[in-house]
C-alpha cells in the first residue's frame, strides 16, 4: 500500500508523523518514505510493507494532507502505477533531471572504436549544447568471430574525453556484472569526470541474475532496452527485477520488435508504445530510432527514416533518444551504415525540437481533463 | 520504360510529339500518355510499352524537354517509383485532390447503423468544415453469427445525408464485386449527392479477383488496406492488382499489424512506413489509427492514444486519415469502444493541426537536399 | 441444442419421435435431423433451432436411446465440438468416405499446366493404387505478372483424364463463385467423370463473401486452408462461414504460417494443431507440406524434409495429406522447386503408411481412457 | 579447413602423420586432432588453424586414407556441416552416448521442490529403466516474485537420489556462471554420484557471457535451448559461443517459440526444425514438448497434446526428449499443469518406442540414397 501526500506536505509536518504512526499501529507492518521529484512539485509516497492486505484505506484518506491511498497490485510491484493512482518516478543523476516530463537526446557512437573519433562527436555534441551521449565499450554480438568492442581497457580515455567535453551522462550497455565495477572504477579514477548509465541490451533484457546486479546498486541509473521476442508485459516484469533489487532510477527503452511484418526496416518500429510505458509504468521513456530503423533511407521529402521515427517518439512524448552518429561511419567497427553524420547533428536537433514543441503544444492545448 | 517530360512541357509541344513518334518508331511500341498533378505543378510521363529492353534511353534524354528517362522494374510496376526516378501520382476526386503532399482527415462511423447517429456525424464534420469522411454498409465480422451491415439499404439515404452536409468523399468497405455496381447505382440515383472512395479490407487484401473488379472500374478512387499477416512488399504487390487493371487513384492505407507484440494495442501500430510507402510507392498513404489501438486508453498527459498515433502518422506526412467517431457509441453495432465522442471532434482536429503544422516546418527546415 | 442418440437407434424408432415430438411441443422449438457416419458406427443427432435457452435438458437425458444432450456455445457454433460432447462429422463424397479416423493422400499438382504431366501425373497415382490427387486451375498468385493458371479452358480435359485414371476426388481452388459454376458445369459435362472438393485458399480465408458461396452450395465438399496471419480461433471462425450456409462437408487444412521465426522453411510448419482443430472442430484435418516446407531440403539421414513435416502430421492423426507432385518439375509453372518427384511417389506412400500404421498403435496402446 | 580421414584409419597410422606433416608445411598452419564417435565408426578430423585461405586442397585429396578435405565457412564454424561435408559430433559422458543417431529421453521435474517428490521420480525412472532426468534448481522466472528455486542448497541431496537410482546425467539449468561451480562442486562431494548437463535456458539464449562461461569448462555438457524470438540461425550462432570457447559437446534443443500464432499452444511447436538442426549443424537435437504445449490437452483419440507433439520430433529424428513429470503436480512449485503424472510414464516411453521404431523403419526403407 502506499499513501501519496499532498504536494505541500514537508517532510518534518506533524500530520505526516501521524499518518506514519498510525501505519505502523498495524500489526507487522513498516514503512518506508520516498520523495518523488516533478518538474513542477515534488511530492512524499509513504510505502506501507508487510501484511497490508488488512490495513484498511479509510482512516488514511480522512488526513487532509494525504491526496490519496493506493493498494498495490502485483503486476509490475515496484514501478507500476497501478491504476493511475501515482505518479512517474523522476530523478537526477550527475546533474542532470530525467522525468516522464523532460527530452533529453543521447547522440553517440554505437561502439567505440579510436579517440579521434569520439572526441569528435563529444566535441560536436559541446559545440550543440548536448551533455548526454552513448559510447558502447562492451558489444554483445550475434556472432562469437565479430568485434566484441573495446572494453575495459578504453574506460579511462573515454571518461576523460568525456569530462573535456562536458558530458553528464553516457549510456553504455553491460553484459556482465564484472562490468559494473569495471565501470565504477574508472569512473572514479577519472576524478567522476563524466557519469554513466548502465545500459541493459535487448538480448539480456531476461538475464535475470544481471538485472539484480545492476538493480541491488544504487550508484548508476539503469537503462533497460525491451525484450526481442516478449511482449511489452513480460519486458516491464523483467524491468521489475531491477527495480526490486532497490535501484528505482530507471528508465525503459523502446528498440524495435524483431519481426519481418516491419520489413524493409531492421525492426518493427514500436514508439506507439510510448505513451503505454508512460501509462503503465512510473519510468522515463527512451526510444532507438537507430536500432530500430538500421539504414539511412530517407523519405521523398527528404527526411531520413531515423528522423521521422525520432519524430513519432517524440511527438508522443519519448524522454529520451539514443541515437546513432559517427564521425566516419566506414571507420565504425559496428552497425556503420546506420549511423547519422556528426554534420547531421544540428539539423537532427532542430527536427526534435520543432517535434516536441509541437508536443508541448498538444499537452497544452488538445489534452483531456481527467 | 517511361519518359518523364519536364514541368512546364505543353501537351501541344512540338517536341513531345517528336519524343512520341521516336519512341514508337522503335518495333512493336505504342506510347501512353499520362499527366501526374501535383500541388506545385504537373509533368507528362510517356509510357511505351511493349519491347522495351532494347530501347536505349540515351536518344530520348538527349531532347531539352526530357527530364528523365525511367526503366521500369517488376517489382511494383505500376505503383513503384523505380528507385526514386519517378513522382508520386496525385489525383482529383469529387473536387477533392489527394497526393503525397497533402492531408484529409476522414472522420466518420465504422459501420452505418440509425440515420439520426449518422446525420448528427455529418453535421458535425460540416460545423468544423471537414468534406470527407467514412461510413461502412458492408462489414466483414469475424463471425458469421455478428452483424454484418446495413447494406445496399442503407445506401440512399446515407448518400442523401452526406450531400445534405456537403460530404464530398466517403470511404466505404467493400467485400464483392456486386457492391461496387450497387454504390455506384445509387450514387447515381442520388444525382451524385457525394463521392465514394471503395475500400478493401485487410481481410480481402489478397482477394486478388475483387482487386481486379475495383481496378477494372475507373470511376471511384480504392483505398487499399494492407494485408495483416503479410510483409509490406506482398501488399504493395497486391496493390498492383488494382493498378494493372487501370485505375491509378489509388490510396494505401496503414491500420497495423496483428501479433501480440503490439499488445496491448489492438494491432501493432505500424505507422513507421509512412515513410516507406511514399519513398517504395507513387500512393498517398492513409492511416488507421482506430483500428491499429482499438481502445480509449489515455496517456498519463491526458492524450488518447488514438490521437497520439495519429500524431505519430501525421508527423511522418501521412496524407489521409481514417477515424472512427460516433456520436453513441454505445448505440453502435461494431467497434464502438473504440470510437471518438463528436464533441472530441474539433479537438483531435486541432491536434492534427498542431501536428501537421510541424511536419511543414520540418520538411522545409530539416529535409535533406537530394 | 442438439440431443445426440444412442448409436444402435434407427431412424424409424419410437422413442426417436418422443424425443422430437417432446422438443418440439417447447414454444418456438423446430428441429433438424443429421446422421453422423463414422467409421465403425453413425449416429444420429437432433438439433433443436430456437429460443433453446428456456429448454431444460434433463427431460431428454431420461430418454433410454438418449446418449447425451449438449448445450450448443456461440464459439464454433456448427463445426465445434462443445465441450467434447460431440463427435466428429464424417462424409461420404463420390464413393471415398472423409472422418477423422481415416486417412486421404492427395497427390497432384499445384497448376494444371499441360496434359501430358498432368496423365503422367495421374497415371502413376492409378498405378499405385491413389484416387484423390489435386490440381489447381485457377492460381492466386502474389504478383498480377505472374502466370495466373489454365482457367475454366483446362477443366474439360483435366476431368476427363482423371476420369480415364479412376481418380475421384481434386482438390481445386476456387478465388471467384463464378469458378464454383465453371466447375459444376464442366464436372456434369464430363458426365461426372470425377469429383471436385473446392479448396478455399490462405489468401482467401477470410473472404467471406466466397465462403459464403462455398457454403450455401452442397453439391461440392470444401477444403478451407487456415489464413496466414490469424489465430487458429480465428480460422475456426471463418470456416464457420462455410458451415452456417448449409454445407457441412469441410475439411481444415493446416499450411503453415508465415513468419520468419520458421524459416528456413517458407513456412513455419504447425502440424502440431493437428490434435489441436481435431479436439476443438468436428471436421477431419488436412496438412500441406509441400507449401509449408517450399523445397527439396533433406536431413541427414536422406528424409526430405517435405516426407518428415507429412510423418509429423500423420503420427498425430492427420485424415487428408496434400501434396505437391510433377513429373517433370522444370516445365512446372508454379512452385516446381518445391515438387516430388513422380518416381518418388512409392517411396512416399510407403513412408505414410509407416507412419500411419504406428499412429494407429498408438492409439490403441498409449490413448488415454476418457 | 578439415581434413576428414577415412574410417578404419589408426591414430598411430602413418598416413596420418605425413598428412599433418604435410599440412603444418605450409606457412602459419598448426593442427589439430579430433576423433569423431559414431555409432558404427569413429573418424578422425584434423582441423587446420591459420591462414588457411592460401593451403590448396588437392594435395591432401591425394592420401589414400584422406576422405575428404572441407573448407570452413564463417557461417557456424565450430558446429555447421559446411555443405554436408562433415559428419554429426557425438560424445560420452558418465557412460551415456549422445548423437544424431540415437534417443535419449530424459523424464524429470521442472523445478526440484521437495525430497520426496524426486525420490518418487527417480524411482519411477529406474523401474522404467531410464537414466537421464531433468531437475532444475535454479529457475528463471518471468516476475521477481515468483518461486526462483531451492538454488546451491538442494544440490547434495538431489545428486544423492540421483546416483541412489542410477541416474547417470541430470539436465540442468544455470543462469549464472556461479552456478556451474557450485554444481561441479556439489558433484565432486556427492563422489560423482552422477553427471550434470548444464541447460541454458531460452531467455539466455543470446547471454553471450554466460554462453562463453560453459564453453570454456569442457568437464560439463552443454543443452543449450534456443531462443524465443530470434531466427534459427541467430540461435545456432549464439550455439557458436559456446564451441568457440572449446567445448564440443553441445545438444542443441527446440521449446517452440514465442507468438500467438501457436495458440492455443503455449509456444509454436517448432519441431519441425528437428531435421534442419541435424542438416545445419553437428549437433544432436533435443524437443522440449512440455514447455511447448504447456497444458495436460489431449486429442479426441485420447492422446495428450504432449504425447503427440513428442511423437512429432521423434518421427523426424529428434535425440532427445526433455519432458516434466510430477508425482504430485498440485505440489509443483512450477509448471504444475503441465506435468504428466508418473502413473503415466510407462505409457510415454511405450509410445516414444512405437514411434522411434518407425522412424528407423522409415531411415532404413524411404530415405533417399546421397
Amino acid at each position: 500500500m502506499i499513501i501519496v501526500m499532498k504536494a505541500d506536505t514537508q517532510p518534518d509536518s506533524p500530520e505526516l508523523s501521524q499518518v506514519i504512526q498510525m501505519a505502523e499501529g498495524y500489526p507487522g507492518i513498516t514503512t518506508q518514505l520516498h520523495r518523488i521529484e516533478g518538474a513542477t512539485r515534488s511530492v512524499i509516497e509513504i510505502y506501507l510493507l508487510g501484511p497490508t492486505g488488512v490495513v484498511p484505506t479509510e482512516p488514511f484518506e480522512e488526513f487532509t494532507s494525504v491526496e490519496r491511498v493506493v493498494r498495490v497490485t502485483e503486476k509490475f510491484r515496484s514501478i507500476g502505477r497501478h491504476g493511475g493512482g501515482l505518479e512517474a518516478v523522476g530523478f537526477d543523476y550527475n546533474g542532470v533531471h530525467f522525468s516522464q516530463e523532460n527530452l533529453h537526446v543521447f547522440p553517440g557512437v554505437c561502439a567505440v572504436d579510436e579517440p579521434h573519433n569520439l572526441e569528435d562527436t563529444f566535441k560536436a555534441l559541446q559545440e550543440n549544447g548536448v551533455q548526454t551521449s552513448r559510447a558502447g565499450a562492451y558489444k554483445p554480438r550475434t556472432s562469437p568471430y565479430d568485434f566484441q568492442g573495446k572494453g575495459a581497457a578504453c574506460l579511462p580515455w573515454v571518461f576523460e574525453l568525456a569530462g573535456k567535453f562536458g558530458i553528464r551522462v553516457i549510456a553504455m550497455e553491460v553484459t556482465h556484472e564484472k562490468h559494473v565495477n569495471e565501470i565504477r572504477q574508472a569512473l572514479r579514477e577519472s576524478g567522476n569526470a563524466t557519469g554513466v548509465m548502465l545500459q541493459i541490451g535487448t538480448r539480456n533484457a531476461q538475464n535475470f541474475e544481471l538485472l539484480k546486479v545492476v538493480g541491488q546498486q544504487t550508484e548508476l541509473p539503469v537503462l533497460f532496452k525491451r525484450g526481442m521476442g516478449i511482449t511489452l508485459e513480460e519486458s516491464l516484469n523483467a524491468c521489475e527485477y531491477v527495480a526490486s533489487g532497490g535501484n528505482r532510477r530507471i528508465i525503459f527503452a523502446l528498440r524495435g520488435m524483431k519481426t519481418n511484418l516491419g520489413d524493409p526496416h531492421r525492426n518493427f518500429v514500436d514508439f506507439a508504445h510510448v505513451p503505454v510505458v508512460k501509462r503503465l509504468s512510473r519510468l522515463p521513456v527512451c526510444i532507438d530510432p537507430s536500432h530500430s530503423v538500421g539504414s539511412r533511407a530517407k523519405s521523398p521529402e527528404g527526411l531520413l527514416d531515423i528522423f521521422n521515427v525520432t519524430a513519432q517518439g517524440v511527438i508522443a512524448g519519448a524522454n529520451l533518444v539514443l541515437v546513432d552518429f559517427h564521425p566516419r561511419p566506414e571507420e565504425a567497427l559496428c552497425d556503420g551504415p546506420q549511423a547519422l553524420l556528426i554534420s547531421e547533428l544540428p539539423r537532427f536537433l532542430e527536427d526534435v525540437q520543432i517535434v516536441r514543441k509541437a508536443y508541448e503544444e498538444r499537452v497544452k492545448r488538445t489534452a483531456l481533463p481527467d
